[in-house]
Parts: C-alpha cells; structure tokens; sequence
C-alpha cells in the first residue's frame, strides 16, 4: 500500500462529509469523497420548482445551533425566520396544559442527569438503558398522557417502545430537552430554517469541492495498515493515509474492514438502527387553503403544513407517519398518491385532490440513507456506547449520530466533521 | 445476465447453507457455496487433539429436535447423551426452589401465548414488544428473582435489558419452554451431543459437496433480475437462477442488494442484532479435579465445565460473561489467558494454571460472524417481523434465526434450509 492518491479519503457526501472534506482542503489537504448514490447531500433533499425550494429531507435549524449556521454564512446562504410553527402555534391557541406541562419538566430533569460525552456515566445509566422509553412513561404519567406524550416525541425519536429510556434522554438533553424543542420558553429548535433550502449547504461545498467528490461509488471495504487506508469501491480503488466514514453508524456497520473492526464497535452498529418515513410535498398554483385559515391538519396518517410565503407554486409539507409509510408502501405508485391526496381533500377541500405535482419521497426506502433519524435500542448505550466516537486506527466517524451538542441535526453533523478534521490535522479546523 | 454458472447460489457454508446446498444437489440441482471465511461451518467450530474433540461453537441437541439428528444420522454421525450437565445437576443437590418453578411456570405461560408463526399475532404483541424482559421480570417478581432468572436467562438469550419481552417469549417457546430448555419434566435440551463435535456436520456436508464450495469470497453483492441473481464477491462472481442468503440477518443486511431490498426487510436485519462470548478449551494431562468433585465452577467470569470422558487430553470447557468478554478482549492475549486461568485456578487449585494447551475463540470478533445468537430489539417484531421468513424475488432466507421450532438451534438451521430449498423446487427436500 504505498501509491497514495489523497492525504484524507471521506466515505459518504452527506453534509458531514463534504463539510469535513472542505475543512480539510481548507487545511491544505488533498481529499477525494466517495459517495454511493447520484447525488451529494444524503438526508438533505430538494429542488427547485419556478420560485419554490421544494425540501423533503431535514431542513431546520435553531437557537444555538451555531456550527451549521457559521457554515452557511460562510457558504453565503442567509438563515431566515420560520414562522410557520411558531404562526400555527398562535392560531390554534392555548398551547400545551399545566399537566403536560409538568410532564415535560419531570423528562427534561431526567434528560439533565445524562452526560452528553458520556451517557453510559449517568448515575442511573443500567436501569435507564434497560427499559424502553414507553415503559417509563406508562409509569411515569399513566396510558393517556403517556401515549400523547410518545406522539409528541415521535417526530424526531422512534416509537417509544422502540427506544432505550437512556438514548431518548440523552437526545433531548443534546437538543435543549423537550421544553426547548417543542419552545416552551423561547424560539422552538426548529424556529429558523436556510434560504433556498437546507440542500444549498451540500451542493454549494460540492460545487467548491467539485472533482475530489466521486458519485456513484459505494465503497464495499475499507482496508488500513500502518501507512493508511485503502477504500475498495464499486467505481474503483483509492488510497490515503487517512480516512473520514460519514455515514450514520447502521450503514458504517456494513463496510467490510480489513482489520475487522473491534467487536465493541461492530455491536455498537448493529444497536443503532436508522428510521425513515414518507415525506410528501405538493404544490398548487395558489394557497387557497389559507382562505380557511387551515395551515397545519393532522390526519390520522399525515401531518401536513403550509410551507408559507407568497411564491408560486404554493406548497404543502406532509410527513406519514411511521406505520402508514410502511402501509402505503406496499401500494402501487398511483394508488398510494390517490390514497395520501384524499386523506388531505377529507381536511383541506376536494381542492387539493389535483396538485400541479405530487413529490414523495420514503427515507426508509433510500439504499443509502435508509431514514433520516438514528437511535440506541435498549442496553446499548451502556454496554458499546463509548465506541461512537473514538477512532479506529486511522478510520475517523463523523455524522450527526456522533455529536454530543445537537445530535441528529445538521448542527451535529457540522460538529463532528470539524471534530474529525481537528483530529487527524492536529489542531481546531475552519477558514 | 445470461451466462448462469449454477441453479442456485448459497452464500455462506454455516450448516444452512451446506444443508440447503446438498439437499439441492441431491434434488440434481447445480449449487455454488460462497464463504467469506477460510473455513466452513459458521457457528459450529472445533478440531482433534488427540483423542479429544475440542469444540469453541454451537454443540449440543436434544429431544424433538430430529431435523439435525436425522441429517446426522444420514451422515453417519452418531447422537450420544450428555451426561455433563445432568450428572453435574444431581451433584449439586436439590434443583429449583418452589419459587423458581412458579416463576419458570408463569414466564412459560406466557410464552405459549406467542404463536410460533407469527409472534406478531399475540394476543399482547404490542404490549410485550414495547417493554424488555427486564422490565417483565423485575415487575413480575422482584428485583432479587428477577436477576436470577436473567442469569438464567442469559445462556441463550442476551441480558434481559437488551431484548424485547416479545421475543423472549418467542424464544422460549420455540424451543420448549424454560422447563424444557432446564429440564425440570424430562431430558434438557442440551442432553444429547455429535460423535467428533458438532463440527463434524459442516464438514461432512463440505466434503460431499466438494468443490461446490468456495472458501474466502465474501459476497459483497446481490443483484436480482427477472431470469436468476448475480453474486458480486470478493473472488469474483457467480450468477444463479435462485439465491439462499445462509447468514443471520445482521450480516444478511450488510450485502449491497439490487434492487435495492425492501425497507421493511432492510429494517428487520438493523433490529436483529447477534451477540457472542469468549469461549474457552483448557486440556490437561489428567482430569485432576474430578478428585475434588468439582466438574462445574460459576466463577464471576466464567461458567466451566468438564468436557468429561476418559479420552486423553482431559479438557475443561468455559464460557465467559458477556460483559467479562468485553472487557478481557482488550488485554493482551496473553493477560488475558493469565486473567482467565487465575480465575479458574482460584477455583480448581493451581494444577489448572498450567494447562497443555489453551484455546479461545471470542465471537464478537469473528467478522463472518460476530456472535452466536441473534435476538430481536424492543418493537421488531411487531412492526417488521413478517419480512424474516420471506423470500425477496428469488432471493431466500435459511438460518437458524428463521425457523420457527427451535429457533437459534442447529435443528432451526436444518429446518430453515430444508424449507429454503423446497420453495425453490416446490415439493418437500431430502434423500
């Protein structure tokens, strides 16, 4: 292994990667970006539509959420206001009770006894790894509330029966606790959103990175010795003296590796599962829902929002839900559009049954993705947790799965790439 | 892809996939075996020294489980009681308390609520896949009890944090009950053993097979289309009109598959994880401690049994924790071998310090494949669980995850194999 083709070889051109592989190239290292699909930005997706930046992957952003945010100033892409939730909020009035309230209180003060560097330290850490989130709930607030409760979280955790009590208290602790996200005592987490649309941040370092990010190239083994690595490819073989794996842990999980990997890491891969739901956009020529000041309908498989502004086309976001994407799934094409749009008409008015174009995407079903939202199922944490982020030799792992401030975010995945960079160049990375 | 090197491709030559392999040549099909390892036979593992057969893998059968023992029957491989562990239950006395039986009772009782074709179907099912075993126990009998049977329990299921109460059910049902399994009503079912070692099967089939088989070429691809399936290996590749995918599902799902596999599927091999131990062989000159009347010692790391016999070496057996594995796995091997003798020795008298030979394996860590025994994550079940026996186009499943009697046995992975091979001839398999 001596032919050397880049001081740094990145596997996977999600914002991670291209983020850490710009770092890099910043530090005056030569790098090349292997990535599996025919596009760069993994969980970010969207286009363009006359006016509209249409967004079917993760897209806000938040107080705090600073790393991300220095990159887009940096990428020239302004951070604007999004008024949607926070309007929506208003309108339909009282916000949450004194009870759910209080709930929120009692998770969040659990959620605080978890160290982000080290969940597994938390001072119950074995009796909370083993048990589910549900569990806890159910005894902690009774059937009903429990299972508004377990809705509520299921927008950015699994089902609560799916999850270690641990992880989902380290994630809403990573994220500003309950209180925070759903913005109980100021800007919700997810108040600001990119203009053009998160997926400007990966095409814009693409675009900057332009021939060192190779498309189409899945990487199937990735083979170090004492020089460096050596990534084989489906689109060929390439040799550096480090590597950076940008990849959420489940899909890392599938590389071959030469040395095999230490087992604590390998079960740490196979304990963290990735989930995914169908997301929806459809445009109209006009927001004639407006008129019936409906701006965000939860229906029994979908909750949909108004995207706002005045541009045309004008555009509803829905997301299914995790069961009905699985469900509707198995429908042909067609049907499964005719089934979401008269789920939407029995809301919104017969209207919406004819949108200028219908967009869906199921993360689920995205090879290379295969969802948008990694969790530790029970017992992993404390057993194989502190494997997330240490290096293998010269193997380094960056995306949103591995940070401790903001985890599963865009801010996350920005915090680890410059963590990774930081470690194999020797000093803090940046411009 | 016309060119077709076989009628049906095996990937992976563990015992489902040899068996699934000489069913079908015994039914004139033309098969290719693709092993990623230098040698056959997965999980069963072990080798002569001298007159002793040493075995590190899966080694035991028992009562109903006639798949296995009528394949070994046909292969000239004799079925021989285990007396170890019997002998070893009446020298220690008096067996269960009372309370132990009621709650082997009770946890049985649930256990025959889960049909073994569908556990999903329970009349509970969401309601058991929600919570741990841990959970259960600790609810049903106290923290004190409940640590006990997780003890127990942790022979052949994980740690009771780790695995959903669903699939623990599941699991004990399959395989008779914890009363059977124990053999509080008649023999254990781990009361019988191979003539040579488990091992013998495997390479039986592996020599019938002859050069059907090819060693070191791990598969890194599957792509399907309307006429067979072509497998991307690491030693080139094969094409086949049908596929038998004779891995357990974690590393199942680590292939690359065109097209892309289903995400319900994809999503049941990232909630199926394995997990593994160090197992150990000590062979001594003489089985001295059988003078003390010791032949079965718990000690905090290790489980240790004489292999008995009056075959030269005397050989002692172990099997470490799961959490002493971990942690013993990052010394040094031979720390670790000091560590792991000192312990035994605390136990056995200094004699066993110095052994004629030591031999370890440590599941984890074998990359083909990273542990024993598969379970099922909280929520898997229910929400995926109807894509493990499934074929996908003319790709199917055959290990000893699939089968629904004596699942995670090698009577499951006969089984498994033998039902494989029937789909794709369509009548029953066998000489």
């Amino acid at each position: 292994m001596t032919e050397i083709d880049a001081d740094v070889l990145v596997v996977g051109a999600g914002i991670a990667g291209l983020t850490a592989a710009w770092r890099l190239t910043q530090a005056g290292r030569s790098v090349v970006v292997l990535e599996a699909n025919d596009r760069v930005g993994g969980r970010l997706y969207g286009f363009d539509v006359a006016e509209r930046a249409v967004q079917l992957g993760g897209r806000w952003t938040g107080p705090g959420q600073d790393r991300v945010k220095g990159l887009a100033a940096e990428l020239g892409i302004a951070v604007l206001a999004n008024t949607v939730f926070s309007d929506l909020g208003k309108e339909r009035g009282d916000g949450p009770s004194d009870k759910m309230r209080a709930a929120v209180r009692k998770l969040d003060a659990l959620a605080r006894t978890v160290p982000l560097e080290s969940p597994w330290t938390a001072p119950d850490a074995e009796a909370l790894d083993s048990q589910t989130l549900a569990s806890w709930l159910a005894a902690s607030f009774g059937p009903d509330l429990a299972a508004v409760l377990g809705d509520i979280l299921s927008g950015f955790l699994p089902k609560a029966g799916d999850v270690s009590l641990l992880h989902a208290a380290f994630y809403l602790h990573s994220n500003g606790g309950l209180a925070g996200i759903l913005g109980l005592d100021g800007p919700a987490h997810d108040s600001e959103m990119f203009e053009g649309g998160a997926h400007r941040l990966p095409q814009r370092l693409a675009e900057r990175l332009g021939g060192r990010v190779r498309l189409e190239s899945p990487v199937t083994a990735l083979i170090q010795d004492d020089e460096g690595v050596r990534a084989e490819s489906r689109a060929g073989d390439v040799r550096a003296r480090h590597a950076i794996v940008a990849l959420p842990p489940t899909l890392a999980g599938r590389l071959i590796y030469e040395p095999a990997l230490p087992p604590a890491r390998d079960y740490l891969t196979q304990r963290m599962p990735i989930r995914g739901k169908i997301v929806v956009a459809l445009l109209y020529d006009s927001p004639f829902w407006r008129e019936a000041g409906k701006r965000l309908v939860e229906t029994a498989t979908v909750m949909l929002w108004d995207e706002g502004g005045e541009q045309s086309p004008a555009a509803l976001s829905g997301l299914v839900s995790i069961d009905a994407s699985r469900r509707l799934w198995l429908l042909p094409e067609e049907e499964r559009r005719a089934a979401i749009l008269a789920d939407v008409a029995a809301h919104l008015g017969p209207q919406t049954l004819a949108p200028t174009a219908y967009h869906e995407i199921y993360w689920a079903a995205q090879p290379w993705s295969r969802g948008c939202n990694s969790f530790m199922t029970t017992g992993a944490w404390t057993a194989w947790g502190d494997t997330l982020r240490a290096p293998v030799g010269r193997i380094h792992w960056a995306c949103a799965e591995v940070s401790a401030r903001f985890v599963g975010q865009m801010d996350g995945a920005v915090g680890a790439a410059e963590a990774a960079v930081e470690a194999i160049c020797g000093g803090p990375s940046g411009p």
